[in-house]
């Protein structure tokens, strides 16, 4: 059992900051999430990619804001439990918490902070009717590796970069034995040279590409064996197929979060904002994952919300103590 | 008349901050500030202590925060209107208002911010009969230009190391004739080696170290003559001095901002933390100006505040239209 002050589920830009605010009140983290390195979306989705917003920052990459964040932290000697993701929150004796991850990990603490962002992102599933029957037996939402492709007939299914960039890889690297890209419309959300590159595939026989069509339904025995693909103007017809793979985004989900009988509205945590407290005393939501009357889902409103929460925190684990703010200023930063 | 969309009372870090923010809205801001140069008391008073929780930033000196904010509002081109101090907001035609200057300047717009950090800095003043009748008599607060009190008498009141080093430096330029220092206790605040300069220009006789003592009176025509020293032990005594200057340290007054009719509690201006809006309808408090309950006083919070109550500006003036939140992340940064 790891026992600490505070756990922070997960471990994005505010959890991390979250950290430094509690180290100054003498409060230790230990953090979990479901992602291998800590920084969230900030790390896993856009490491390159500049952020305009921080304030100080004329522009950071997300990356490194990270990498910062982490620095400044240090001093505070943050544990984490990495590439898990909580499942559970249980009270336990003495107003205390038990986190249990997916991977059975345990954690007790007086205090949890809920700072898991948009939650855990999940492919977009097309309405297709037994698409779930088929999931791993020729249904994929995500191409993990490409070499699991090879040889086969692909039918790839999308307008954005992923079910772009993935046709012409499986094309142009001889994978695929034979592939058709469906779309809906007839124009690309991707970038122009993508659209380009899959435009001459196609122009040479390489890419089946089928626009104004979507594929309305799967069959199989064991495993896949066609799609029914319906064009706007065609109508419906079969295609011989190894493989679906609908490439249509992830989208966010609060997952188990939605389980841990919080107060949830509009996919986000319920919060008072006095202290960013949930309905569970003791249990507080933080950044992305909560919700207020105003709430900007901003990290910058998230470093906020998370140096608040730890007052509150504070309060709760040592209610005969009173807490002066001290300017670290002033004072500097004494770590652990 | 200056117009602008916003005018932010106060150039410290979350009036700077805020720029941006309202900026992404499209909306213009305008800035006052009583102090010559943008920055608040980051520039005037500690421009090269670290602070080190700004999130993100493991340390950073204050006036080179400063320097990034300014760098990173540009785009949206703040005007400022420095070195004058705003006295009122009057309440205008078409639900606008006009703040004017202590100089005269108005501005006007339909939104007004107050980021008046703690206000105006004063000088702590002794309790001392007639102190204020020999103000610009004899009687200084702050020591502007040393060569002023060039074979002068001066006493000066304090423990701190504004106390310590004027003493020390009017003394060891051979500025004042004669100087006294004279302190409360038997111990100085200031650093160590300023003590023990003073302990050995008093030792030497240079310094007429009086402690355990007070300056309880003063005395003159029209320019001060003597002070009264009352000391623990050996009682009152008169002694002749052209100069007295206390060196208490300085305190913040809310100064006018206090007469703007806006509610004020503890010093500060109570916020509806919904949007940080005050009781008059259009004027907003964000920093360390505001309280609510909960508050803190960090610039990580008024960065917070700012943009959470462009949000609600920005409804205010445009009451038609629908603000989508837009990530700098996708969207870049666009300037006027």
């Amino acid at each position: 059992m790891i026992e600490t002050d505070i756990i922070i589920i997960g471990a994005g830009p505010v959890g991390l900051f979250t950290v430094f605010e509690a180290g100054l009140l003498k409060l230790k983290c230990h953090l979990i999430d479901s992602l291998p390195q800590p920084g969230g979306q900030l790390t896993e989705i856009y490491p390159k990619k500049p952020i305009y917003d921080i304030p100080g920052y004329p522009t950071v990459d997300a990356g490194e804001l990270v990498d910062n964040l982490m620095e400044q932290i240090a001093p505070f000697k943050p544990e984490f439990t990495l590439g898990e993701s909580a499942v559970s929150i249980d009270e336990v004796e003495d107003n205390k918490f038990v986190v249990t991850t997916n991977k059975g990990t345990k954690h007790k603490a007086p205090i949890v902070m809920v700072a898991g962002g948009l939650g855990v992102f999940e492919p977009r599933k097309p309405p297709v009717e037994n698409l779930e029957k088929y999931e791993d037996k020729g249904v994929e939402y995500i191409i993990k590796d490409p070499e699991f492709y090879r040889g086969k007939s692909v039918v790839v299914a999308g307008g954005g970069d992923s079910a772009l960039d993935w046709s012409i890889y499986l094309i142009e690297n001889k994978i695929a034995k034979e592939l058709s890209l469906v779309h809906r419309r007839n124009s690309f959300r991707g970038h122009l040279d993508s659209v380009q590159k899959v435009m001459d595939l196609a122009d040479a026989g390489k890419i089946n590409l089928i626009t104004e069509a979507e594929v309305i339904g799967i069959d199989g025995d064991d495993a896949l064996k066609s799609v029914t693909i319906k064009h706007n103007k065609q109508g419906e017809f079969k295609k011989e197929a190894d493989h679906f793979v609908p490439l249509f985004g992830l989208k966010p989900t609060l997952g188990p979060i939605a389980d841990w009988g919080l107060e949830i509205e509009k996919n986000a945590i319920v919060v008072d904002t006095v202290d960013y407290s949930t309905n569970r005393p003791g249990i507080y939501a933080i950044g992305d994952v909560n919700t207020y009357t105003g709430k900007l889902k901003l990290i910058l409103c998230g470093f906020h919300e998370g140096t608040i929460a730890v007052q509150s925190a504070f309060a709760r684990i040592h209610p005969d103590k009173k807490n002066v703010l001290k300017y670290t200023t002033v004072n500097g930063v004494n770590g652990f």
